[in-house]
């Protein structure tokens, strides 16, 4: 059996690291002959069409795909299959097969004395097999010797998630790379090209859960869950399922109210419990392979179980119930704060809300509960403290939230690599079981035995050509799902991936590129609010600098900067009490003005201007230091991206040299800004007499 | 001939002023039984219509119309005639008739033996008659006893107009009061009461002139020029014709391009010329007494002649020019300034940018065109200087413009009475022929000889049922119209007769609303921004405390607050020379810091908080004073409207109350923030130890 030759990509759109340009190493020299596969599913066919497109487009020469025929051929070949089947003792003798997973596989190069060199993609489940066929295009896009390929991998994290937050009127809340793939006109797309392509750079990185509706669920996108949308929803759940991936959906807590027409949503409530358990079954019966539930619930104006004096546990164990026989999960934010605050009042402290919200509630969520905690306890800073209450609930599945759209970091019109501060915070130690704890093993599974886990993350992508806007914000994207499958992978292998894949092999841009994506989250992070205080943006859409924007708001979001000083005093001496959430070894490090860390310190303390830091310098001199540096850092960029004019092609060379452009001008006036806000508020001067307004 | 029954008011919007309740006056007792009218037209019929149904309402009683009818009628009567007729010889005998303007009647009690008490209503024209019978309509419903009623009126204005902001989409920029009147989804609305009873409101109070769209000329408001949407213009315009209202269009200057393909709109361009000839010709054909256009040519990126480096001389001419031979005119706004300004650039003021531009051109433009200034050089701010450019431009009409809709003064949630403030530009004084050059004169045509000038103020009117959204500001709209009639009205003669008509006469209402609306400019000015500097206003909306919201902007709306001081050197030694535009006395009061007044200090000066007003206390402690003094004048508002309890109907009292404790609260948050803001900039406290945060 032959499958069908379809055309891949399935849309116009850019290709991203799917990009299989023709490679050196595997021109003009014969390659794999036939791809062999013994059974068959959709996602096997996804797998070996993608190895058969990429082979072709990489090396000219199409493998033939052979379904349940001997592999015995002549040639070299490429054999898919799961443990089960029969496989060379090469394989089977070898012990880590017994140690794939779910979704793990082993890829291997045989030498057979026939055939030539043949590649092995084996694994437990078909889902494996695909990524697998994935890793190795990877590897081949990168040149790596097939010869050389040996390798067992398992993901670390069991879910790997993506949020949408897309109206099902094509907007996107905070995104910055056009409309919804998904929705328009408050219906579901019919054409799935795109999302076809979005399932094969999803399934490329690992995702395998995708909520496609914002977690601010308004009047239609509440109807997702309705017959009169589930037909289409099941739909994309589909072509989804094909790539390994489930489909999850956002939800409105008051849904038994809003469509079920009841009086109430009580959690505790017989008949809203009713409601939610024929609503699974119903939803189930379109889409068997159905995720779950996203949940934002009594937060920001969303409604949830404290209208009816109930608490999370109760709204979200409710919820668990109706979806528990079928395997479906509840994933409820924590991102629950008083957004009606008074600025006046010093003593409510945003960055505690999470943790005393969701803290003592620790064991009385069911199974099937996880809780998705935002990575700091604010929201998505360019900078701030780890979120303290990821670690701190040992009864109650967690699982990390970071943000690839870059609300606030530049929205995709500046450029800001943001795998360096997610390694960071996966790195970070919460000390919760001693030395060790970190967050990536929190997420993970590893350090307490959570049922359900992992990391999820708000999405960068839009209907742009591009799919992000920036083109190199492709490499959050990518970066993002890789460290979700690996999260002790480095900055720098992600980083050569991407490039690689993305812009080919050769030195100069990989060395050019490397360094550009590097440094650009510090450069990012000098222009803009200093030392981990935040905001200092324009309120609603966040993009550009206004230092007083939040600063007499409902949301929490100070700086309190006055003629001496600025910064939040979150310690428990005389502050917040925000530092005393962490385990001892951090609640001392924050606390103590000598051993907090400069990036953070005005995150946790509030100090004059002329405060010295642990570089040396005052604080007022670091603001304008680091400001004047950023700046200059965006034309350093600048600098560098040219010399990659004619090493990549000129529409994404030219496309990416204007964002940059625009960085440049717009780096200037956070500089300016920020410089001459605190000059005029300080009254001390630059001490190098440089411009400040 | 007797006229049709009408339903008056024609729709189920608030009666305004035009409220005709019955009166103690009127009730019991005979009145006219009969209102003669020789002549017949839609203007007389507007006119006997409304004397008739407003004397029915507060009397009980109907009178007769009689048209063409002899006048010796059995009992008293009311006789509308022009100055042609033959009249008694008390009337002929009173040489005022003979200063009847063409907008002036007289009215006259005359005792007739035969018949009592009649009254004379006698204009120039029937648009004098008009006006003169809601004056005395005005008169009745404030009581006052008919035999006393004597007097003769001339407007002291020739063009007294309305400006609306309305886009065809039915918005409204800066509108407060609902959505527009005249459009709704990309045409003009087809219930023709609404307009009807709006066209009775204006005339009531004199106004002759009305546009009815925004002058920003977006795509679809550009066609209203065109035949697709003539007809529907043409409509509105007749029935505003029967009110004595010039119905007139904000064009889009590029329509030659737009509209008419042409690839140019040089106002030199010969085809440019034939193109605005020939719309001129068509427009006049659907609308005989088409008032002209309205104009906001290069300003805030509208286009204009400066494309095609033409002045606006000859841009306003070449229109002016096509409407000349149909007694057109155009009106040329001259709020031009350069709205992409560097802030960091402190040479360039935007207070400068209207003398800058126009100054020169005295002399330069045909005679009917009009330049349209408004009160200050800034943009309607609470409080700002009164522009240099009216009075500076002898041999040019000039045009007062007002904002009666509340952009920057509450709009229209708070109680912002404008009258006074109003009151203040029309008398200043600006010494551009000796003293007594005030403004009032200026836009009179009194002081120079101008053939066409007035006053024009953006409108504060919606399809909220009330028309203007708070109760409280259709005060604004009377006192407009009635100043732009007479601008030697006193604050207090105005205010009177707004309440007694709008709200009764009793003495209770008329004292506290009274001190209410005049309190109330003072008390807004009070807790928002301070001594003249302006802004401090939320970007966009502008609505609610910002202090730095346009410190950092492209607007040139900036306070330049730093630790040690605040305002804007405009001043000729070392400033922007924006005092030099005035003539030498006001130049003069305005250059040094001992005459500048307290009022405007921060508009002409940079200062030190510690700087000590005229009134004797320091700017900083000026500044929280009136800040808590504005917060506690709301409450005092409160308190007295809570007085008239019951004496105001209920509807109209809670709508009032609810406005007035949004404005309590809203006025503690300006108060906080910007006392908030000043203490934490200067370091400075409070000598009374209040609670600044």
């Amino acid at each position: 059996m032959e499958i069908t030759e379809l055309q891949l990509p399935y849309s116009a759109a850019d290709r991203g690291w799917l990009r299989y340009e023709p490679r050196d190493s595997l021109q003009g020299l014969p390659v794999w002959s036939r791809i062999f596969v013994s059974e068959w599913s959709d996602t096997l066919e996804a797998a070996v069409r993608e190895l058969r497109y990429g082979i072709r487009e990489m090396s000219g020469q199409s493998p033939e795909i052979v379904v349940g025929g001997e592999s015995l051929a002549q040639g070299a070949f490429i054999r898919c299959a799961t443990v089960r089947e029969s496989l060379p003792n090469e394989l089977h003798s070898d012990l880590l097969l017994q140690d794939l997973n779910e979704d793990g596989y082993l890829l291997k190069h045989v030498a057979d004395k026939e055939n030539g060199g043949c590649l092995y993609i084996v694994g437990r489940t078909d889902k494996g097999i695909l990524y697998g066929a994935f890793h190795l295009l990877r590897l081949l896009q990168m040149e790596v010797p097939a010869e050389r390929i040996d390798l067992v991998e398992n993901p670390r994290n069991p879910l790997r998630m993506m949020n949408h937050w897309d109206n099902m009127d094509g907007s996107i809340e905070r995104g910055y790379a056009g409309r919804s793939i998904f929705f328009k006109d408050q219906r579901l797309i019919e054409d799935d090209g795109r999302i076809r392509d979005y399932a094969r750079l999803m399934a490329s990185i690992g995702i395998n859960g995708i909520s496609i509706n914002n977690v601010n669920v308004h009047e239609a996108e509440a109807r997702l869950i309705t017959a009169e949308y589930l037909p289409q929803v099941a739909r994309v759940a589909g072509i989804f399922s094909a790539y390994g991936i489930r489909l999850f959906l956002s939800i409105n807590y008051a849904s038994p109210m809003q469509l079920g027409g009841l009086a109430t949503a009580d959690p505790l409530d017989s008949g809203v419990r009713q409601w939610w358990k024929e609503k699974a079954v119903e939803i189930y019966r379109y889409i068997p392979d159905f995720g779950g539930f996203v949940v934002k619930a009594d937060s920001e104006h969303r409604p949830g179980p404290f209208t009816y004096n109930r608490t999370h546990a109760d709204g979200s164990n409710m919820l668990a119930e109706a979806l528990a026989p079928y395997g479906g999960v509840v994933i409820w934010r924590c991102f629950v704060y008083n957004c009606m605050q008074d600025w006046r009042d010093r003593t409510t402290d945003r960055a505690r809300a999470a943790y005393d919200h969701f803290k003592p509630l620790d064991g009385q969520f069911r199974d099937n509960v996880i809780l998705q905690i935002k990575n700091g306890p604010m929201d998505f800073q360019v900078r701030e403290a780890v979120s303290p209450l990821l670690g701190a609930m040992p009864q109650t599945n967690q699982m990390l939230e970071f943000q690839i759209t870059q609300e606030y970091t530049g929205q995709q019109k500046h450029l800001c690599y943001l795998v360096p501060q997610w390694k960071d915070v996966l790195d970070f130690d919460t000390y919760a079981r001693g030395e060790g704890s970190t967050i990536q093993r929190v997420a993970s599974g590893e350090l307490y035995d959570y049922k359900h886990c992992g990391i999820t993350a708000v999405i960068n992508v839009g209907d742009d050509e591009n799919w992000t806007g920036h083109t190199l914000a492709q490499a959050n994207l990518y970066g993002y799902g890789r460290l979700a499958w690996n999260p002790d992978l480095s900055e720098a292998e992600i980083t050569e991936e991407w490039i690689k894949q993305t812009f080919g092999t050769h030195a100069a841009v990989v060395e050019q590129l490397t360094t550009m994506l590097a440094e650009s989250w510090r450069i990012y992070e000098n222009y803009t609010s200093p030392l981990g205080v935040g905001w200092m943006v324009n309120p609603g859409h966040h993009y550009g600098p206004n230092v007083d924007g939040y600063e007499y708001s409902v949301w929490g979001t100070y700086h309190f900067a006055d003629c001496h000083g600025m910064g939040v005093n979150r310690t428990v001496k005389d502050g917040t009490g925000y530092t005393g959430q962490y385990f001892a070894e951090n609640a001392e490090r924050y606390e103590s003005l000598d051993s907090c860390p400069d990036e953070l310190l005005l995150f946790f303390h509030h100090v004059p201007y002329t405060h010295r830091l642990h570089s040396g310098k005052t604080v007022i001199q670091h603001i304008y230091d680091s400001h004047f540096e950023g700046a200059d850092g965006v034309e350093a960029l600048i600098e560098r991206w040219r010399l990659l004019e004619g090493l990549v092609d000129p529409k994404r060379h030219e496309a990416v040299m204007g964002r940059l452009r625009h960085q440049a001008e717009h780096s200037k006036e956070w500089r300016d800004i920020i410089n001459t806000y605190f000059y005029r508020k300080s009254g001390i001067g630059d001490e190098l007499k440089r411009m400040i307004y």
